[in-house]
Order: structure tokens, then C-alpha cells, then sequence
């Protein structure tokens, strides 16, 4: 199947993603998790919710986790260009009679709540309440220095479909892992709006479901620190995969738990795509560097588990071709 | 003054920072320098120049250096998003009166020749021959790991005139240097357009010319290695000033001097800034640490020396302020 | 069973472990493993072996490799304080019925080989041709940087007797591995003469054999950067374990294994001994983080093989509790 | 004038520089310093003092800060091997007619209070109370991760005379600064007892004065974080010089002063001297490089200023070339 041709007249301007909403069980546990060890900011906290941010941010929130009984991701956010996106982002949903509403959200201005047509809820918004600078504030960095979210990445049971959905809003493929042979099927996606490697990636999977958020760190000794402060503080059973290289990406990895399940990847390198005429990467399914360029494998829960959207029924993958584990 | 206001819809399509062209008096001496020493890829060369690359570079060069009698900045590149964007830019030059002219060039598709106002020598592109990825071939990996040219700064007779050309152009303006009081001046401006700090930078002085080229290493580390290497090598004097911290842009920096003088920064850190509303940063004139965070001061050489452009009466500046030089 | 006590006054002062010999089938494919991937000096070759060092040594060698047939361990080399420390060195082993004989090695002084009691192939010396200072020769760093031999790990079927031989030597416990419960036994040791972690360490296994050699590397992004080297140049099957950190000695480690299987680990960190008061750490045998703080698994080739040393047949344990091999 | 010989058989046994007594004016300040920007851990403190260490020091400090109206450094302490070394080392100072008397330290074993013949003030100790091991609890890391303390460097009006002093103590010198020329004389010297670069070492100016102690860091990035850290969080005046490359030791370094002025360098890096027959390595005075091998210079406090000893006369020194400071 030919890939989609690149799309530079999106029905609306989407800059990056922004921000995750996830439903946490414990605040009080969450926040030990993604503030004491990982060492995101707490900007704000109620009864209800934290908000979360990286030193380089200057939103009020890349991370909201919100009380409740289930663990779920309840948003993916991205940022649109203007407040008139946001309006022909709705009109947009709506003529594909996809769900689309608008809500209310703190901290940030007029927020349309949406849906793929795979299910993955997703949330846009152009303003958000801006918060004093840190990135000189180097005495309260913490943790592995996060600065900034990098991108999402969910399990899709149609990764061509999601493929095509939002190569229409503009996303560009960046790298992607394709089957081989005759009938070669399109098995994970890796699509950007901002200009590194991705915002967004698709993977075939049970879903929809959020595989990971991640956070870009500085250097690969960060993430090592963070290795050490985790092993050592009671968080050993939360690291779930790394450190080491992707193939796809190039970037250097680690994928922790949260205490909900969550997953974040921290994540350091990459590469810039912002050329028009940027050519994608092709990896083999068969091809285990693109997993990791090491050769180590991931554990089975790393292809397995993932975080539900609300209401949404996870389905089995149309393609099933297995990806190899490496044992 | 007030700053201007962003410009979301230019005249044609910039993309980013793409190469720079630069006349240098002994190619075999100043391929040792970039490729012996900073780690530079060679992709081409003849009896007439050098084409290299860094090694996350896609396009066939990000650096050409020319052999001439006189060292000089002949060019400096923009990659524009499209070949309809070439024509735009044709029309946007002729309109004001500003030089330009078509232009054949090797390893690169129709390429448009032009000064901006105060005679910067400027070149624009959509089509580079493309070369083989380089990002995974590690073992080439030499220097600091030059990953990929980052930015251009200059200093400019009228900063004030520079910023609002290229704020015509669609550059967004991210950080900036300020004389205090009430008839307060733009000392100097960081502009961009691929996201990141800067694309294109001024600062007041004697020009136009051209004071740094920056090529971005993926760590502190690297840099560090690098004025190891080139101080045991031969290239000591070569050596200007770092490493440090800019205050502005927080990038960890060192700044070398090619055989014939040309200047480049070696560059890592710095932060996102694609978001429509990321609102500029000011520094006084008199905060020292913008220039370096840790206090440091940089050398007179730095504060007086750069390359001219072909043909172009170096002028003195309107504003007649003095950075404060740390002593 | 009680810690041997610390004997500060060993019949004869060996300064430290200083060279391993190692024979290999195939020189020139054993110095693409060592010179150009892992970054190790070639100092002198000749058809019969390779001397290489690291850039730190001033010793003319820290590993030889000699063509052979078959794959062994020939020694492994001690530096002693003195020509008269030798002759003590003959008279310790000749005393206790232990094979030792004088022998001529290429650029070294006069050299005793000896063996201990389980078989380990051993090499004493005090003089070595000295080399140029390579420490400031940067542009000639190489692979990981490695900078110098720091320690050897033997697989012995009777650790406590080893422990005690090289306890008799002056060697110092710093940290070991226990069985638990009522008739708890040593699993592993670590000893060292120079002042860090370890010269010389023991585990239990099928021996006497060599688990590996150790090259000490600056930082944990060399040895990150050798990841991506070996992986991307078809060294990738050589890479065995790691990168990760230990719990024991608390280095950040990679392990690979060079063309003829000879086990290497790159090493970084660890921390000072030199206090005759510094008391040794206990690891118990269940307790997974005393092999990667992290929590990975090592694979079984780790737990398994390992280089015979030449004559010497391979004995099992009398130990036979069993490692825990995470999963 | 020919350089000492190697003394192997010194009167007593001293393991390594172990720990500095400074008076300071206002303990909570300096522990903001050293604690709050530094890193060290506070062991324990009273209204008299506060003891600090390094993260893998097991015995209880090695920065002991007492309060006084005056900043002066109190004592350089050293461990020694044993009680009895502690016996001869009494034996030795009385012997040469040098001040020496018992004293009671806190979280110390019987403690020797001597001096030197400059007069630098002096104390050996073979036992400190124990601290728990921190190494592992990398949660408590903090500022530039001090791990132990390195070395001491001091002005001495008699380089030659201290030199041959502490060659008699057993310290070997690895690195020496000499003017050119017929009548060359010694102008700085490095001198080791456990293994390394340096425990003491000493440079030619108005002395008896401290010129720094040191702390041993796990990578220039882990400095480089400091220089964030102290220059965006109030300690911008106190950061003296660096970060740079010492040519001697070959240690990336910096400066800093604590609020009393008292200066401690933070270092990573140098290389391994135990072997005895480690020949030492010769500077001209008129090298620059040997300071810092990038180029830079070191800034006029740098040469002129230090901690005195208690009651002890600050002399000129008897050579009078002077070293060049670059400009």
C-alpha cells in the first residue's frame, strides 16, 4: 500500500502535542512518582488533579493527572495555532461525524474535546495560562531534568487508518515499520507536527489504548541518574524497559510505570524533520534494531499493556502478523 | 520601540537555516579544521571547493566553503518549502528593490540569490540533492559530532531595521538585548523558524557581517572533547572563547576560528519555541550574564571581529552603546 | 564461615593487575575488535601477537594477544613493586608446591609465570618498556576511550579457597556475595591491591577460568557511544550484556565478547579502598540488585562461559546453589 | 637541581589526604554553600561546627567547618595506616624538632596536631567514626554529586623545601612545574600518597596558605550542572575559575570560594600513579598550557589569594619568577 502523500493544507493548524490527561487512583502516590522521582514541577494541585510541567515549559501544564477510581487516559492534548483552529477543528469533527464538544478546562482557554475514528480521545486548545520561567532555575531541577513532552504513542487496531486520519490533519511520517512481502501492511507509524521525529505514533496493537507519553531529557546521564534514583528509592519495580537506543528514532530510551500503570518513556536525541521533502524511514517488522539498535529486548508487558480510553472497547488488531520478541 | 508583531502569514515560506557559503583561502587546511577537527562530513569536493554536511543531515550540504583569494561570508542559505516559494521570494526581493537573481548551483536545485536591506548576501532553496543517512553510521562519527547546522548571526549596522525585515520574512522573535531607559534600544535579536531559538541572529555592530555560523553537538560532553582535542592538535590559537552557558538561549557553547578567521559555535541545549503565543524574552544591556551565565567574560576578538560580505561597505552602527565587556 | 582477616603484610607487594594475555586465532580480526571498535592503542605487532594498552598506560602493554589455534587465557599479569618482590613472588610459590618458573616475555623485565592453587594462569612482573604519553593525545582517542586495565574476574570452583590464597597475597575484600541461612558460604568475591573495588574477583563456577578482563572508561556516554558503534559497524552479536549499572562496586558496565569469545567489560565509576579500615560489603545470593541495580537480567552466556586457561581441566563447583538468572 | 628519589620506606604510613579543618564566620551560610550548592552531605553539626562528606565516604567527614571570628584554614588532615603509624608520625615530627601534640577531635580516633617546617598546619588520624554508606542512596544526590574528597594544594615560600619534606614523608611526585634554564628551579609540585594525581601538592607563592581543597566529581557534567546551579541561585560572585582543562593532571576543573573565601576546586578526571616506577612529569613555567590546556586564562585571585594557617606568618617566597598569567 503507498504511503499517504504529505498533506501541507490541513484543515486546521495543529502546532504540537501539549499535554496528557491521565486518571490516577492516588494523587498523593502519583505525584511521588512524577514529581519526587521523575522530577516534573507541580505547578498546581487541588482536591481533584495535579498539574505537571517539564523546566522548559512555559504552558501552565504538559501532565494533569486526575483523581479517580480507574486508571484511564482520559485526553491526549495537542495545541492548535490560534483560536480559529480551534473553531474549523470542530467543524472539521463534526463533518466527519466524529465526536467533538467543547469543554472547560483550568488553566486553559476554550478546549474542544474530540475523538478519532479509532476512539482515542483526544482534547485541542490554543491558550494556556503561562507560568513563570525555569529553565534558569537550575537549583530546582530534579529527577532526570525533564524539560519538555515529546510525544504520545497508542496502540491502534488499524494502523493504517490512524495513518491516513491524521496524515489528513497535517501529521507527517517521519519513520515507520512495514511487514514484508507482497501484501507489506503498514505495522507502526511515527508522525510529527513540530518538527523532530514525532507528536504522534501508531502502533498495531489491542486498542485504542495510550502506549506511553514521553519527556524529553538532556542527556543520556540524566536518564541513567534517574535509573540509579529509581532503583534506589523504591521504584525498582516500576522501570519496565532500558536504557538503551532505538533503532527507529535514534533516540536514547527509558520506560517507566507509573503507579497507576501509566507509561512514560524519557527520551533524549532524536533528529529534526521539518523539510517538506523529508524523506520516511522504512524499518522491517523482521528487523529487531528498530527496537532497540543494541539488540536487547523489550519485556512482554512493553508490547502488551497499555492505559484504556473512557468508554472506549479495546478490539483486537485487523493485521496479525506477531512482532518478534527478542528472548 | 514596540516589538513588532509576530507575522503568521510572510510572503514565502522560510524553513529553516540550510547552509552557508563561505570563501576561504586554502581548501586542503580548511578541510582539516571542519572535518580533522570538528568532525564535519566531507560529501564532496573539487579543485573549487568543499561540501560538507553534520551527520543527521539529509540534504547533500549545510557548508560550503569556496576558494578564493580573500576570505569572505558569500552567502548565507535558507531552505524555503517549496519551488513556488522561490518564486514568492523572487517577487517579495523585486518589489522592494532589494537584489536578486537566479543562480545555478551544485548539488542544489534553482537557487535564488539576495541581500537584505543592509546588504546581507542571502540565498534561497527548495531542492538539495539528497545524501545517504549518516545518523546510524556511528563508527564515522568524529569530533563533537556535529549533528546539524543550528543558526547564523550577524551583526548589523541597524538592528532595529534587521528585526523588522526579518520579522516581515515570518521570523519570530524569541529572545532579545535592549538598551535600558527611555529612548530603549533593540541591541540585538534572536529569530526563528524552525522552533528552536534561532534560525538568524543580530547584534549591533560594525556591517554587515557575518559573526558565527552554529553547528548543534548532541552534548556538553562532546564540546569538551572537542577543546581537548583541538588544543593538543594544533589548533589552540584557533580556540576563541568557552566553554559556557549563555544566558540567553541557555545553550552550552564554544566558539572556534577557522584557518581564515570564519567563526563557529558549537551549540547544544537550547529550547522549543513553535508555539504561536511563546512569548520573547528581554535582557538588559547591562546584565553580563545574558552573554554568559557563569560570568566569564569573552574576549575582545569576539566583540569586534567577523567575516564581510562580497562587496559590501562595512558600515559603523547607528547605535553607539557599548556591550559591557567583562575584564 | 568468618572474612579472612586483612594481611597488610603479604610476602611479597604487588602494585596491581597490569596485563592479560590472551590467545587468539585470528590476529587481525581480534585488532579490528580491540583497536577499532573498543578503541584500545596498538602498540606493537608482529606475526605472532598484538600488545595493546590504554591511552592512560605508560607501561608499553596491558593486553597481548598471540595467535594460537585455540582460544585460551593464557595469564594473567600482576605488576609487583619490585625485581626483589619477584624473587620473594618465586620463593612464595615454590614454598607452597606451586607451579613456578622464570620466563622472557617481549617488553617487559624479567617475568615469573606461576599458577594458583585452582589452576588461574598467573604472571608477575615489574618491569615494562614505557611508552609515550598518550593521556593528552586527544585527536587519537578512539571507540570508548578506554583508559586503562582495572581489574580481572575468574570464574573458581572453590571461591572461599581463593578467596584465602589471594587474602594470603595481600589482596583485600571489598565486597562478596553469600549464601544465606546457618551454613552460609561465600558465592563471589571481590579484591583488590591498588585502592578501588577490585584488581582480581572471584565467583563461583565450573574453573578455573577467566569470566573476563575489565578496561576502565571516563564516562558512561563513552561507553553509551561504543553501544552505538559496535551495533552499527557488525559487532552487534559481540555485545553481550549491558549497558547497566552493578550493584556490586556500583560501576556502570558493558560487557562484549571479542571474536574468539574473550569476555571484555567496559567499566566506569566505582569508588576508593585504600582505608585499611574500609570494611568489606555483604551481598546476599537472593538479592538480584547486587548484579544490575536496575533489575535486567544478564543472559545465560554471562552466567556460563568463560576462557580455560591452557592444561588446566575446567572443575565444577562444590558450591551448587544456583545464581538467580532474572527473566 | 635533581628531584628527590623515590621513598618507599617512609618513617610512617599515610594513607591519603582524609580530611580539612577550616574556620569559618557564619556556619548556616556555608552550609548553604557547601550543602545547599555543592552537594556534600552535612554528617552532623552543633553550634561549634558542622562535618560534611563526600557520597562515598564511609568514614564520618572530611569537611569539618568550625566557627571563628576569622577565616583561616585550622588543619589538612591525613589518615594514617594504623595507631602505630600514628606513634612514629609523633616519633618523626619531634624528632625534626617540629610542632606536634596530641589533640581530642570529635567523630575521631587519638588525633596528631603537627606542622610542617613552612608552618602548613597539619593533623593525622587512623580512626573516624563510620558513616552509612551513601554511594547507593542516590535520591540524597545533590549539586555536583561530590563523591570524596581529592587533594589539597598549597603556597609554599619554599617549593624545594616543601618538596623534600613530604618526599621524606613517603609522598611521590607525579607532576612539577620548573623555570627553564641553567640555574632551573622547582616553582609548583604534585605529590601522591594513594594512588592518584594528587593528595598535596604545592606551588611557589606567599605562603604558608591553602590554595584550595578539592572534591572529586563523577564527570564534567556533573560540574558543568554546578555552574548552572551556583551562577542562577546567588553564588555567581563566588564561582573564581573554569570550567577548564588542567594540562598538568589532566582534571577538568573548577574554582569556586565559599563565603569566607576559603576556595575548594571540584574535579574529575586525572589518572592512576601507583606503580613505583611512574616517572613524573616535567612543565616549563613558561607553558601556559600546563594551567589550562584550552588556553584560557585563570583570573589574578586565582594566583594571589589563600587561606592562612593560625598564627603562622605569611612569608614572600624565595623564588622570585613569576608565572605567566594570561591575559
Amino acid at each position: 500500500m503507498p504511503l499517504p502523500q504529505p498533506n501541507f493544507t490541513p484543515p486546521f493548524n495543529i502546532v504540537r502535542c501539549s499535554h496528557a490527561v491521565l486518571a490516577v487512583t492516588d494523587l498523593a502516590r502519583s505525584r511521588s512518582f512524577y514529581e519526587g522521582a521523575i522530577g516534573l514541577r507541580t505547578q498546581d494541585e487541588d482536591e481533584s488533579g495535579l498539574w505537571l510541567r517539564g523546566v522548559e515549559e512555559r504552558n501552565h501544564h504538559s501532565l494533569v493527572l486526575k483523581k479517580a477510581d480507574t486508571p484511564e487516559c482520559l485526553r491526549l492534548g495537542f495545541k492548535v495555532a490560534s483560536e480559529e483552529d480551534l473553531e474549523k477543528a470542530h467543524s472539521h469533527f463534526a463533518r466527519q461525524g466524529l465526536p467533538c464538544r467543547w469543554s472547560e478546562e483550568p488553566f486553559q482557554g476554550r478546549t474542544l474535546h474530540a475523538s478519532d475514528p479509532e476512539g482515542t480521545a483526544l482534547e485541542f486548545c490554543y491558550e494556556f495560562e503561562q507560568a513563570p520561567r525555569l529553565l534558569q532555575k537550575y537549583e530546582h531541577y530534579r529527577g532526570c531534568h525533564p524539560q519538555r513532552l515529546d510525544h504520545f504513542n497508542c496502540f491502534s487496531p488499524n494502523v493504517q487508518g490512524s495513518l491516513d486520519f491524521y496524515n489528513g490533519l497535517g501529521f507527517r511520517l517521519t519513520e515507520y515499520t512495514e511487514t514484508d512481502g507482497e501484501d507489506a501492511a503498514i505495522w507502526a507509524a511515527w508522525m510529527h507536527r513540530k518538527g523532530n521525529v514525532h507528536d504522534m505514533a501508531f502502533t498495531n496493537g489491542r486498542g485504542p489504548r495510550l502506549h506511553h507519553i514521553a519527556y524529553w531529557a538532556p542527556t543520556a546521564l540524566n536518564i541513567i541518574h534517574l535509573c540509579d534514583v529509581m532503583s534506589t528509592s523504591g521504584w525498582l519495580e516500576n522501570m519496565e524497559r532500558g536504557p538503551g537506543r532505538h533503532g527507529i528514532s535514534n533516540a536514547f530510551f527509558l520506560y517507566v510505570r507509573d503507579p497507576d500503570g501509566h507509561r512514560t518513556e524519557l527520551y533524549t536525541s532524536d533528529y529534526q524533520t521539518m523539510d517538506p521533502d523529508h524523506e520516511a524511514i522504512r524499518w522491517s517488522l523482521t528487523d529487531t534494531q528498530r527496537q532497540t539498535l543494541w539488540g536487547m529486548p523489550a519485556p512482554k508487558s512493553w508490547f502488551e499493556e497499555g492505559s484504556p480510553f473512557p468508554g472506549q472497547k479495546v478490539r483486537e488488531p485487523a493485521l496479525k502478523a506477531q512482532p518478534i520478541v527478542a528472548h
